[in-house]
């Protein structure tokens, strides 16, 4: 719970700040939310290897790969600032005209990987593989409402 | 010390790793560790503001971005992988020439911020700026020897 307060609270901050304050250009913003993007995606895709039994189960890797996903889930969203919708980026002008729904995407896949953080730290495999699925429902169903093919 | 020896560890354990092990192709190693300076950057570059006085110094905003900045700097260095020396990346050559010394560059970076993250706890904007100074240092000192302009 407190885990899920602070994420919310991160990202309440970070959406409530005028772009300026934060990135002196829109393709600064892009390239900062795709490399948080980048770096969470990596460290899941491992997540992933182990929960799909692709590599076996390492209890340690998977503890700090669940680390670093939950750690910068907390960032990219940051990123999505007024005026970044053009340019290199594949994200949907959706994200700008729903953004209480994008804010709940995101809050919801921030609540998930701090659950596969839990669920790693007990190092036991059947909870790292269903925590994993069910975080892995929420980057799906965010990048089909909110990202381009 | 605690936060340098798990820089070192974390380093080691990165950069003892195959690529194959980490990353399915040369552009995704690549890509994760120019998302992760991405990241890092930006959030340095707040810190920087705050140093330089172009931006009031905000403790809590010093002390957010310090840990940003102190926990991803870890992470992309496992991105230098053998292979990755070509493509879209500014790293040279000497990355694997000599490896010794990216490697003791990269670990000087952690430590740096790791005290840049203790200075920020602290929320006194003088030992805030001197830390910045010591760990903008190791950023440009790498940069130099191991990036091209």
């Amino acid at each position: 719970m407190k885990v899920r307060l602070l994420c919310l609270a991160a990202l309440g901050l970070a959406t409530s700040l005028p772009a300026a304050a934060q990135f002196a250009k829109p393709e600064d913003a892009i390239k900062y939310r795709q490399g948080g993007m980048a770096v969470m995606g990596a460290h899941f895709g491992r997540l992933g290897a182990m929960a799909q039994g692709k590599v076996p189960f390492d209890a340690k890797a998977a503890a700090d790969n669940a680390e670093v996903v939950a750690f910068v889930s907390r960032l990219p969203f940051a990123g999505f600032v007024e005026g970044t919708d053009k340019g290199n980026t594949k994200a949907k002008p959706e994200i700008w005209k729903e953004p209480d729904k994008f804010k709940a995407n995101a809050s919801r896949m921030q609540e998930e990987v701090a659950k596969l953080n839990v669920a790693a730290k007990s190092g036991n495999p059947d909870q790292v593989k269903a925590a994993f699925g069910e975080a892995a429902k929420t980057c799906k169903s965010c990048h089909d409402d909110f990202r381009e093919k």
